[in-house]
């Protein structure tokens, strides 16, 4: 028996995740069945989305149960293999959720090859957040050269990527954040045009000067006021692909008025507006496009990405509690265990 | 010199329009110029996006000015020509707004053939009604066979339409409207499946209960509170080509809350649905389908109209309050004149 932890959900949590929500536990974890591999993880994946997860409201997803691992993909090595596809050693994305051990079937597994980038970059740049970044801006964006490409939350693990993306394919790229640090990294670092800080009390008007020739495409991850400010710059004929609503996802019922649904109706009438939903599972037919372009623009310098490591599983919980309210810089990943390949 | 009457914009109007905002006035109509008819009006379509055009706000159209006759499409008969391609007698669809006659430009003229229809059907069924629930439902809406098609405002000029296209597709149809005798009318006259009233106390109910496999296509006419009850009934992948919001035509400011925002963009989110607002002149490239389709679907009786003819411009204002409140039935039309094919 191998001896190590993992974070169960003890209670649905009411507004933001807590300890009392999201229990850490010791865990034992046995040998490996037929077909199956003993992991030891490495890297753990902390996301907005799995906000959503920890709730019994319709999803796309299954409903994490009371008792359950808290969902998450992570870097992990291969301990022990009962499957003669992997063998001890091998580095793989696992979908194995918040705990330092687990038993996977090994058809689940993707291998990692630590020779092309940082192993870590599998959760981000050139993973999830990456696949979503790119499929959300290019298929449910379709920036074209010239226009004004918005993304809220733009310093974060999709809108750092978005950004870059939009600038690549010959668009003004604005970013929303909410400190001045994390416009400063948009712009300094990942080469957005402007970023506008949404805490600023004059935010609006440094929206709309940062936007002089309008919005073409709204990259959406937040929501709320974020959203009511873009309302009034959108284009003719604009794009409005949603990824994520993180301003609602602690939300316990409606907010309080007024209410801003019939100002965004009228804005989708009146500007025909484009507004897709959309969750990167869907479009796996792009993955390797995905794949291969990232790779090259990595290499080439044409896009950077910047991770935010938190060490120590018993950290989750407060990580992706800064996580909800903006305290991260970059993409948060939680360092469980040791990375051989660093 | 002709004389006649028209309806010009005396101020802008707060809410509601009414006769201190739309005034009824004498008017003189010279000789038409060079290249251009005299028009006496037969048919003056009303419609509900006219209440846009009396407001100084965005808008996908010019905006109306102060002593501007109210926009409108009209059937009408040539009086005079000045134009070789025109002869006293004609029988065309014009631009000519809220106005017993008018002098046109020849070019701006289509010619209608009182032999292949009722001529008042260039003003609905075979226009631009026709045309905006065809090429909202087929080309935004996408239906599927065996799909549920919801559209509300259900037995107004478009709303008839929808319906009934859904049902040519191999759609369930249901319809929204707001009264008994509307949805009597959806289902008996116009086929839907069900047609539910939106003023009755247990609306949500109904509506769930008629749509047993949730809604695949929600073609909206009307948003608020109707716009509400959908929400929660959205499939996968919904569709929601936004064609108007009556609702809040003659709102003033934002209502009060909750804030419905929230509700909206987490359906839009986790359903991944396409919300699409259109306006059918950017749709052009159909319309030779839609002829061709429209005329064959009345002639094999797979589609039905009705039309709501009240006579006199004096009436046009009354009669256009009625339209925002729903007194009319089916597609409302002002009979200004003798109409000499009828």
């Amino acid at each position: 028996m191998t001896t190590g932890q993992r974070i169960v959900l003890a209670q649905y949590p009411k507004g933001m995740p807590g300890h009392d929500d999201l229990k850490l536990e010791a865990a034992e974890y046995g040998a490996p069945g037929d077909g199956e591999v003993l992991l030891r993880t490495i890297y753990l994946s902390l996301d907005p989305y799995m906000r959503g997860r920890m709730s019994q409201a319709k999803s796309y997803a299954a409903i994490t149960r009371i008792g359950d691992v808290i969902t998450a993909e992570t870097v992990s090595e291969v301990i022990s293999s009962n499957d003669p596809g992997f063998s001890p050693g091998d580095i793989v994305l696992a979908r194995s959720g918040w705990q330092s051990h687990a038993i996977m079937k090994g058809e689940a597994l993707r291998r990692i090859d630590p020779a092309l980038a940082p192993i870590s970059t599998a959760l981000g740049v050139l993973g999830m957040p990456g696949f979503t970044a790119y499929c959300g801006l290019l298929k449910h964006g379709r920036p074209k050269e010239g226009e004004t490409v918005v993304v809220s939350a733009a310093s974060g693990a999709v809108g750092q990527l978005v950004g870059q993306i939009a600038k690549i394919k010959g668009c003004r790229a604005v970013g929303i954040a909410g400190a001045a640090d994390k416009c400063a990294m948009a712009v300094d670092e990942f080469g957005f045009d402007a970023c506008v800080d949404y805490k600023d009390a004059d935010f609006r008007e440094k929206l709309a000067a940062a936007c002089p020739d309008g919005i073409d495409v709204y990259f959406e991850n937040v929501a709320g006021d974020v959203l009511k400010a873009v309302i009034p710059l959108f284009n003719f004929f604009a794009r409005m692909p949603v990824c994520g609503t993180i301003a609602y996802y602690n939300a316990q019922g409606l907010p309080e008025g007024p209410d801003y649904l019939p100002a965004f109706m009228r804005a989708i009438l009146v500007n025909r507006l484009s507004v897709r939903g959309f969750i990167n599972y869907d479009e796996a037919e792009m993955m390797p496009d995905f794949h291969r372009e990232m790779a090259g623009w990595i290499r080439s310098g044409k896009v950077k990405y910047r991770e935010d490591f938190v060490d120590g599983l018993e950290n989750a919980v407060d990580a992706f509690q800064g996580l909800l309210t903006g305290k991260n810089r970059g993409k948060l990943v939680i360092r469980v265990g040791d990375d051989p390949t660093a």
